[in-house]
Parts: C-alpha cells; sequence; structure tokens
C-alpha cells in the first residue's frame, strides 16, 4: 500500500452560525468560482453548532479575521492511502475502516492527532505538520510513503525524520469516553461532474447560506430527533456532497451521483463537549471495532465534534453496530 | 394614454464598492431566491463609484445598516406609461423618449424630481410619495392615472390632490449644466426567462460580485476610455440587463435575448459631481431634445450620476445626436 502526504498545507476553521452572511463573498467565490481562486483543497461542513472550513494557505488568506471566525493553530497535511493494486486486504469496507488498523490506530498509539476527512471519492487522514516526522516513522514499515511536489510523487523514507519516537509503543488511550448522539436522519454520499456545478449553484447556494434552521445559532436541542449535517467539498478538482434525504430532495436527481447502490447512511455524532483538538484516540476508538466487524464508515471531523457514518446491513441493525462497537471498546454510555 | 402608480414603495439606497462583500448575501437571496423573499422590485446597478439598489420595503428590511449603505431618506413610487392602443403618437423611439413630452417635461416644470429607470420591458418614472399629488394634478390632463392597489388599478382622480400647485407653469429650470462623459463602450439591453435565471447564476455572480476593476473604490478615471456600468433589475418578475459587450461575451448566448434588431447602444454619464436627489429637470433637459428628434434613448439614474443609453442610427452619429441635442438646449460644456 501507499500513502501519499499530498501538496496542500491545510488549515481547519469555524465560522460562528451568525457570521455566515459576511463570509458568503469568499465562500461563493471558494465554491464555484475557480478562475479565481488558486485554492485547490476546500472542504465547508455545516453542523448544528457552526460551519467547519478546511482549506489550503490560498483559500485561507480570502477569510478576514473577525469574532465570527476560529482557526486552528496549526498547519495540517492531508495523507491518502492508495491501494496499488496488489493489496492483500480482504476487507469489502469503505471508508476508515479500510484504514483503521494500518493508519488510525498506529498514529492513536503515537499520539498522533488526526483530523478525518472522508469525501465520495477517497478519505483524506489530516495529521498536524509538526507530527509529520513522527507520522511517517509511525507508518513506514507499513506504506510506502511519497510527498506529492508540485505534481511529482516523491519517496520519503524515515531517516530524515528520526524525532519524537520516545513516545513509541504506547497503547491506543482508553481514558475519555464520549457520549454519542445517533439523529434519526438518513444520509446519502454523493457527487457531481464539477463542470455541472453551475447548474446546482442557486439551490446549493440556498441549502448552504440561507438554510438556517429556526433554532439559529443554538446547539442542538437534546429532543432534536433529526440534526443538521451538510458537508460540501472540492478538493483538486473532484466534488463531495454529504446530505441527508431532506435536503438531497431540493436537488435535482438528474445531476448529483451516488454509489450504483444508493445507500442510505445513518450517523453517530461523537462528542458531548467540544472535543478540541489535541485528544488522541477518537477516531481509533471508533473506527477499530468497524474494522473488526468489516464495517463500512465514513468519517468526518469537524471543529466540535466529529462524525460516524455507518451503513447497516439491513435497516434495523445500525443502532446495534455502533452501540456493539461502541460498547466493546469503550464500556462507556451512549445517547440514543 | 394610461398612468400607473404602481404597489411599489421604493427606497434608493447606494452600498459603496469596499462594503459590497458585507451585502452579497441579502442580495443573492434577492437576485435569486425568490421563495425566501417577498421583494418584487429590485434593482442593482454597478458603476465606477458605487452600487445603486433600489428595493421595495419588503426588500430594504433586508440590507442591515452599515458606514457603507447609503440610503435616500425619501420613499419613492414608480410610474409607468402604457399605451392602450389608441395613442395618436406617430414617434417609433423607444424609451424615456415616448414619455419626454408627456410625463417628463411637465413634471420638471414642477419642479418634481424624477429617479429613472429603463428596463428591457419598460421605462419606471420613480417620484417621491410626498411629490404624488403634485404628480397627479400635473400629469391628469394627459392621462387617465391609476392606482395598483393589491392587483387592482383604481381611477385616481385630482381632487383628491390640489395642493402644491402654486409653483404651477414654470420653465424648465436651465440653471445647472453638468458635464457628460461618453464612454467608448458599447451596451445591450437584454432580457431572460426568469425560470432560466438560476442557469446563469454562477455567470452573473461572477460579473456582479466579482469583477472588481483593478482601481478598486476609485472614481472614474479621466483617462479612463471604457467605464463600468452593469444593471440588473428583477421587477414583479421581469428580469432586466443592461451591460456591455465585454460582459456581454461571459454569458451564454442561448439564454439571453434582446430585441430583434440586437442593437448596440452608447451611452452618455451625465453629471460631473454627484447629482443628488433634489435638481429637477435633468432628465427633461437630455430627453426633451433627443424627442425633438424621435431618438430612441433609456435613461437609468443612478445614486451618483445619470445615464442616457442613445443608439445611433448609423454608427458615427452617437456623439453628434448627443451633443446637437445637448447644445440646443443648454448651451453647455460638454466633456467627451
Amino acid at each position: 500500500m501507499d500513502l501519499h502526504i499530498l501538496d496542500h498545507k491545510l488549515r481547519v476553521t469555524s465560522i460562528s452560525k451568525t457570521g455566515l452572511q459576511q463570509y458568503t463573498h469568499p465562500l461563493i467565490k471558494l465554491i464555484f468560482l475557480r478562475n479565481r481562486t488558486r485554492c485547490k483543497f476546500f472542504s465547508l461542513t455545516e453542523t448544528p453548532e457552526n460551519y467547519t472550513v478546511v482549506l489550503d494557505e490560498e483559500g485561507f488568506k480570502e477569510l478576514q479575521p473577525s469574532e465570527h471566525l476560529q482557526v486552528e493553530g496549526s498547519t495540517w497535511l492531508p495523507l491518502n492511502v492508495v491501494s496499488n493494486g496488489n493489496t492483500s486486504s480482504s476487507s469489502q469496507a469503505v471508508g476508515v475502516t479500510k484504514i483503521a488498523k494500518s493508519v488510525i490506530a498506529p498514529l492513536a498509539e503515537q499520539h498522533v492527532s488526526v483530523f478525518m476527512l472522508s469525501t465520495y471519492q477517497t478519505d483524506f487522514i489530516l495529521v498536524r505538520e509538526k507530527d509529520l516526522s513522527v507520522v511517517v516513522e509511525t507508518l513506514v514499515e507499513e506504506f510506502n510513503i511519497f510527498r506529492e511536489e508540485g505534481g511529482e510523487s516523491v519517496p520519503v523514507h524515515s531517516q530524515d525524520a528520526c524525532n519524537g519516537l520516545q513516545r513509541n509503543g504506547r497503547e491506543v488511550p482508553h481514558a475519555t469516553v464520549h457520549p454519542v448522539l445517533i439523529p434519526e436522519n438518513q444520509f446519502c454520499v454523493m457527487s457531481l461532474d464539477p463542470d455541472t456545478l453551475p447548474a446546482i449553484a442557486t439551490t446549493l447556494i440556498d441549502v448552504l447560506f440561507y438554510s438556517n434552521s429556526p433554532k439559529e445559532g443554538a446547539s442542538v436541542d437534546q429532543d432534536m430527533k433529526c440534526i443538521k449535517f451538510f458537508s460540501f467539498s472540492l478538493i483538486d478538482g473532484y466534488v463531495s456532497l454529504v446530505m441527508d434525504t431532506e435536503a438531497q430532495r431540493q436537488f435535482p436527481a438528474d445531476l448529483l451521483f451516488t454509489s450504483s447502490s444508493g445507500e442510505l447512511w445513518r450517523m453517530a455524532r461523537i462528542g458531548g463537549q467540544p472535543l478540541g483538538f489535541d485528544e488522541c484516540g477518537i477516531v481509533a476508538q471508533i473506527s477499530q471495532p468497524l474494522a473488526d466487524s468489516d464495517i463500512s464508515a465514513y468519517y468526518i471531523s469537524t471543529f466540535s465534534f466529529d462524525h460516524a457514518l455507518v451503513i447497516p446491513d439491513h435497516p434495523a441493525c445500525v443502532y446495534f453496530a455502533i452501540l456493539i462497537c461502541w460498547h466493546s471498546v469503550c464500556r462507556g454510555y451512549v445517547l440514543v
């Protein structure tokens, strides 16, 4: 298996619900006007709490500082696992499940924080630039590691990166057990030809910028059975959308596509209080048991919480799968 | 001829060039998301100085006060002349020329300020609500006047409005002669099916919100041979666009339509310093001589300047037509 360190330097930011208006101008430019920006990595995810925006330095320049913009202090690098054809993995699962044992668990053991961003096309594992040497040391046995630079893939060897491994060999930390919220809405993971993005522009603008729930700016109501979750990404020219079935109905059915089986996914939101960026092992706690059971899962981190999307083998077992996995690892409590 | 006082109460506002970003959110809503607003009269015109936004009270609510928003203090009402079939006019001219003698000149004589807004479909004559009684008294001999109220056309008689006519019978004031700038760009006046507005959304957004000239926020450079002028209106469901040929090339040719002859228009910008809203007779000074020569003209007032669009009989005579008309009335000086 190959691991690529992609040629993007990313910032992880959050725009408050009430601040969205003043960021409409740069966000619309980044989403729709590719000729006017050199941003190549852009992701916007609406949750009930805020809008998480992950974007490269070219895109980040467009966001003027304000009280409504929070910026995580680090530069993050996206990693991407590429099957090079002769993989021996027998797993049929997709998403974070495929990389749970080979990438997520080893990084958690080394106390490396990861920020996950699953898309229709692939799964990006974001790590802090300052953790790169540890990441390379940790993963070099399992992977051929390449660093993408100016369109070239340059092999990376571990001798350049031998610091920080005094923490090597620790267990996945089990310290914190986070509550899980499982809303009732069902989600689809979709894509479209980027050339047809203009055709859905007004719908996408409407959904992203004007569909505030009645309780604007409020945190999740514990009584709320469905939660707002909408994710758009435009990364290296590929569009990915994650939305619930209610949002999906607003889009023309002939332009968006999903996998042939057209699965609907259920979501587990991880975290009762905002998770922060320093705790390690959260993705590992969720993804390892899913991998043990070979259950496909997407995983989308946001500024406040993590989100796992799981497709049940049959409609009733999503709770079962998540609960069993969760309890088997964490023995924690679960809000359903 | 019938004169309709339309059922819109309008505000005339200006957004500064540097303030456009913070008004992108409400403006995109007013232009593209008809389901989310009850605004029925919306016009946005970009000039080198600013963005003039004319809109009804429902739309005006969307614009938050700020240092970047200037609001003319009055409520304005749009008037609209409708030929009722048995007009005896022999004029083939279109636009403000048709109403120069019957509406514009009499109102100027009564010192009523007008704000003109020509569109692809018709010409709106905006007058201050407080001047309505004078307007009715002045025009009631020439027109059957109707006030539109909740979809009904109610006849208006002058007995309800008999104040303010002590000023009756004055000449068109010749006091101020304004310089005229005639840029080299050529303009077209276009429309499109409002249902196809989403298809040009990204292009229209690009042109309106992201095409700032290099000298952002600056006033017109006297050396500048072309000036930025782009007008979009969505009034009672009808779309009208006025743009120069450079902007036109960015739009798909199959969606926008113009009159069958596809004329290109030249513009005369009236005013060296911002005109303000209290001077009367400016439109009359320009439109009367055009009417004398039966020369078609559109006329678009903005927050700072007035703009006449004239189509020459043959390409070389636009200067001739405007200059002769101008000099014959005003004997003033002209910047070309």
